[in-house]
C-alpha cells in the first residue's frame, strides 16, 4: 500500500537520500540549464513538487527536472548527474500505481513526455519504432489508419507512455489473449548508468547473447533509461464482439470462465466484477447491470469473421450450460461502448465512496482465483474496510479497490493489516504479488516474501552489474536481500 | 563455422583449460562416484568421448560425466565440480548446431537425458511441467491426446530436449506464427554457479522484479542449469492446411511472402527453398518438386475450420496474382507429409553432396531476405563452395547448407572466407548473425560484430554477476569484449 509505506532506502542498499547542500545543487541546476536552456529544466521548488508523485500518492521531490528531446540528450543528462552524484528517475505519464517515478531519495527527473514521436510504421515488418515519451493512445490512433495496433492496453491508455508501459510491464483486459507488454517489445534503445548507449534486439526475433530486451522490460528504469522502442504491432481484428454475462453466483461465472478455455476459445478479454463492484458502478454510473447480480462477466472475442461468430457461439453456449442468468451481446458499437462503460467506470465509482481509492494488484493460477477472491473478500469483512473487486478473470489477475479517508489513522491501520493479509494469501496460493502495476516502493518490502533471499539476491546481483552506483532510479523494483544486508 | 574456429577461451576472459593433474582428478572422480554411484558417473576416457562433441563437429572430452535424476543431484555435482575447480556444462541431446555443449575446456558434463519426466500437463492453465532431459517429440506425444501442443518445433524434435530447446532459444518452422522458445517458457528451476537452487517466474504472466526466465532461456547454459520447465502449451488447431507454392522467380517467391503477410495472414509457417536446394532435395529424395523451379514456398495455415479456409483462400489469392506456376493443395495427411519430405529432406540431401554440411544461420528483416540470398548465393560463386539455401521464410530467418570435404584444406579456406562475408552481409543488412541456433562456440568470435563492445560487455558482467568464476559452460554464449581484454 504505496502512499502508507515509507520508503526506506537505506536497509535495502542504497544510500539514504540526502539532499545536495545548496552550493552543490546550485551547480549541478547550473550545468543543467548550460546544457539544455532554462526552457527545459526546471529547479524551482514548486515546478519540482509536480514531479514528486505519480498516482501512487506519496510525494518526494527531484532535485532538478529535464526535458530530453533526443537519445544525446538523456546521456548528457545522465552524465551530468553521475557529476554531481544525482540519482536518475525517467518519468513518462507517471500514471503508475506502485511509486515506480516517485523520487524517493530526490535525484534528477527525466520528463520524457517532449520525446513522443513515432518514428516509423513498418506494416511489411510488423513493427513501430517511437520514443518512449509517446502516449499508449496516441500509438494506437496512429496505427488504426493503417489497420494496426499495439496490444498493450493498461486502463491509463490516455495519459500512459509506451516507455512507462515497458517501464512497468503493463497489462490490459487483452493481455489474456496478447500478453504483457514485454511481449511486444522487440528492441530498444538504452542509455545505461554511465551515459553509454546501447541498442538492444530489434525486429529479428531471436536476439544473439543474453535477452536484455525482456530484461529491461518491467525493470522500472533501474537498468537504464528507455529512448527509444521497437514494438510489435498487430493487424486490427476484422470483427470484435462484445457480451456481457449476468450470475447469480461467483463460483458459477468463474467456472465459466475456465470452461470458455477448456472449450479451447481465447477471447480477447475476460473482465469479472463482483456484487460490490456491480453495486458501486450503478449507483454512480449506471452502466445497466443488475444490482442484485453476484458477478458479471464482460467477454470479448476478436478475429476473422467467421471464427469470431463460431467463438461466440461457443462462449455462449458454455454461459447457458452452466445456468447464466442473462446474455447481452452488444449489436453496434454503441452497445458494446455500453457493456464497457459499468468496468470502467469502476475505479472511479470506488472514489466516490471515500476520499481515495487504493489498488490492489494480484494474480494467482486462475483455478485458484474464486478462492482468492472469496479470501479477499473476507478480510475486507473481518477489518471493516470497504472493498470491491475487479479482475481480469482469464489471466487470475484480481484487483481489490479500498476505497479509503486518508485522515483516518485507525482505518488506515486495519487497510494495512488487511493488505499484507491479501499478500499473503496470494503467495500461499502460489500467486504473483504483482499482476500487472509492477514493484515500485509499494512491493518492495514485499518482494522478499515472494522471491526468497537467493532469487532476490541474484537480481540484486544483476541491478549491481547494470548500476555499480546504484543512481538509477534508487528504492524501486529490486532490493538487496535482508539476509544479506 | 564450428568446426573451423579453434575455441580460444584465453582471450575471452575464461581461464584456459587445463587438464586437471591426474591424481586431483582422480579425487574429482572418487567423489562423484561416491555421491551418485558407479552406474551414474562415467570417467573412462573412452566413455567421455561419447560427450565430447554435439551436432557441431568439434570435440574436446569432458574430465567426467554424470547422469542427475533430480535438482539436488544437479545441485550436489555443482558444488562438487567447484571444490574440484571444474567447469560445468549441461546436455541435453546434443543436436545444437553453434557448439553450445561441447566441452572446450573440460569439466564435468551433466547428461540430463535421464531426467525426462513429464512432472504436470495443466490442461486448466494451458501449462506443462516437465524435466529438461525430455525429448521435444516425447512431449508432443504426451499432449497430443490432451488436444495440445508445445509450439518450438526445432528439426531436431525428436532427440533434442526441451531443456536444450530453451538452452539455445530454438525456434522452428512454427515460430512465425508461433514465436520462439522465450514466448513459451513460464517458469524455471534453476541450479546457480555455487549450487544455490532457485525457481524463476511461475504460470503467471507477470514476474515481478527482473524477468529472469527470459534472461535464463538462451544463454546457453552460461547462467545456470536448468533443473525444471514450466512451459506454454498450446492448443492443436482444428484444421491444418498445407500448401506446396511453386515459383519461376525468387524474387516473386519472396514478394509473395510480403504480400501475404500484408494481407494479413500469419500462416504457420512459410518455408522457401531456392534452386539449388528443390534440385538437390529431388535428386536424392524424390519429394516431387519441379527441378526447374526458382523457388518453391511451402506454407502451412492453421485454425478453426472458417478462418483456415478463408486465410488459405487468400493465400491462393495472393500466390496467384503474383503469377504462380502451380499451386499444390495437400487434400489428405498423406499428401500433407508428401508435401513436407522435400523441406525434411534438406539437410540429408545437402549430406550426400559431400562428406560435411555445415549450417549457417542468419536473419535478416524479411523485406531484405531477396538481397541476403541474393548476396548469399554470390558469395558461394565467389568462393566456388556447394551452398544451397532454405529459409523460414517468413522470419527472414536463412540457412545457408554448405558440403564440403572436412579433408580438403582448400576448400576450408574458401569456406571460412565465405562464411565471414556472409556474416558481415547479415550485420549490414541490419540482421543477426544467429537466428535460432544460438552462438555457442561458432558464433562467439563474431559476436562483437554484431553486438558491439558496449554492449558486449553489458552481458558480461551480467555473467559475471551469475557466475563470477565463470565455471558454467565456459567459451560459450557471452565473451568479454576484446577492447577491455
Amino acid at each position: 500500500m504505496a502512499n502508507l509505506v515509507a520508503p526506506q532506502p537505506g536497509p535495502e542498499g542504497f544510500p539514504r537520500a540526502v539532499a545536495l547542500p545548496p552550493d552543490k545543487l546550485e551547480a549541478a541546476h547550473r550545468e543543467l540549464v548550460e546544457r539544455f536552456g532554462p526552457g527545459r529544466v526546471l529547479t524551482d521548488f514548486r515546478d519540482r513538487m509536480a514531479y514528486a508523485y505519480d498516482a501512487t500518492g506519496e510525494k518526494y521531490p527531484p532535485d532538478a527536472v529535464v526535458f530530453p528531446l533526443s537519445t544525446e540528450d538523456v546521456a548528457d543528462a545522465v552524465r551530468i548527474a553521475a557529476r554531481h552524484g544525482l540519482p536518475v528517475i525517467a518519468r513518462g505519464g507517471g500514471t503508475n500505481i506502485s511509486g515506480g517515478t516517485i523520487p524517493v531519495t530526490g535525484g534528477l527527473c527525466l520528463a520524457m513526455n517532449r520525446m513522443d514521436r513515432i518514428l516509423a510504421i513498418d506494416t511489411e515488418n510488423h513493427t513501430a519504432t517511437v520514443q518512449p515519451g509517446l502516449r499508449n493512445l496516441a500509438l494506437q490512433e496512429a496505427l488504426r489508419p493503417h489497420g494496426f495496433f499495439f496490444a498493450p492496453d493498461p486502463s491509463s491508455h490516455r495519459v500512459s507512455t509506451v516507455g512507462g508501459n515497458a517501464g512497468e510491464n503493463a497489462g490490459g483486459p487483452h493481455c489474456l489473449k496478447y500478453g504483457v507488454t514485454v511481449n511486444h517489445v522487440l528492441g530498444l534503445t538504452v542509455v545505461l548508468a554511465d551515459g553509454e548507449v546501447v541498442r538492444l534486439g530489434g525486429p529479428e526475433q531471436d536476439r544473439p547473447g543474453y535477452d536484455l530486451v525482456s530484461l529491461l522490460v518491467g525493470s522500472e528504469g533501474t537498468l537504464g533509461v528507455i529512448t527509444e522502442l521497437v514494438v510489435r504491432i498487430l493487424p486490427l481484428p476484422p470483427v470484435v464482439r462484445t457480451l456481457l454475462a449476468i450470475f447469480d453466483d461467483l463460483e458459477v461465472a468463474m467456472q465459466t470462465v475456465s470452461d470458455i478455455i477448456a472449450a479451447r476459445v481465447v477471447p480477447a478479454t475476460m473482465e469479472l466484477l463482483d456484487r460490490g463492484t456491480i453495486e458501486v458502478v450503478e449507483r454512480y454510473a449506471r452502466a445497466g447491470y443488475p444490482e442484485d447480480a453476484e458477478a458479471v462477466l464482460l467477454i470479448e472475442v476478436d478475429g476473422p469473421e467467421e471464427s469470431v461468430a463460431d467463438e461466440l457461439a461457443r462462449v455462449e453456449a458454455v454461459c447457458r450450460r452452466n445456468g447464466v442468468r442473462e446474455l447481452r451481446v452488444a449489436k453496434t458499437e454503441a452497445e458494446r461502448e455500453a457493456l464497457w462503460l459499468g468496468r470502467r467506470a469502476a475505479y472511479g465509482a470506488a472514489g466516490r465512496l471515500s476520499a481515495h481509492v487504493w489498488t490492489q494488484d494480484v494474480t494467482v493460477p486462475r483455478d485458484r482465483l474464486v478462492e482468492m477472491l472469496r479470501t479477499v473478500q473476507a478480510i475486507g469483512r473481518k477489518y471493516g474496510i470497504r472493498l470491491i473487486n475487479v479482475a481480469h478473470a482469464g489471466d487470475g489477475n484480481l484487483h481489490p479497490l479500498v476505497a479509503y479517508d486518508p485522515q483516518d489513522a485507525d482505518e488506515i491501520r486495519r487497510m494495512k493489516a488487511a493488505d499484507q493479509e491479501i499478500l499473503a494469501a496470494c503467495v500461499a496460493l502460489g500467486g504473483s504479488i504483482s499482476g500487472e502495476h509492477g514493484i515500485g516502493i509499494d512491493k518492495l518490502p514485499n518482494l522478499e516474501l515472494q522471491l526468497g533471499p537467493d532469487l532476490l539476491g541474484l537480481m540484486w546481483s544483476v541491478r549491481q552489474a547494470f548500476d555499480p552506483a546504484l543512481r538509477l532510479n534508487p528504492g524501486k523494483a529490486v532490493a538487496a536481500p535482508r539476509r544479506n544486508v
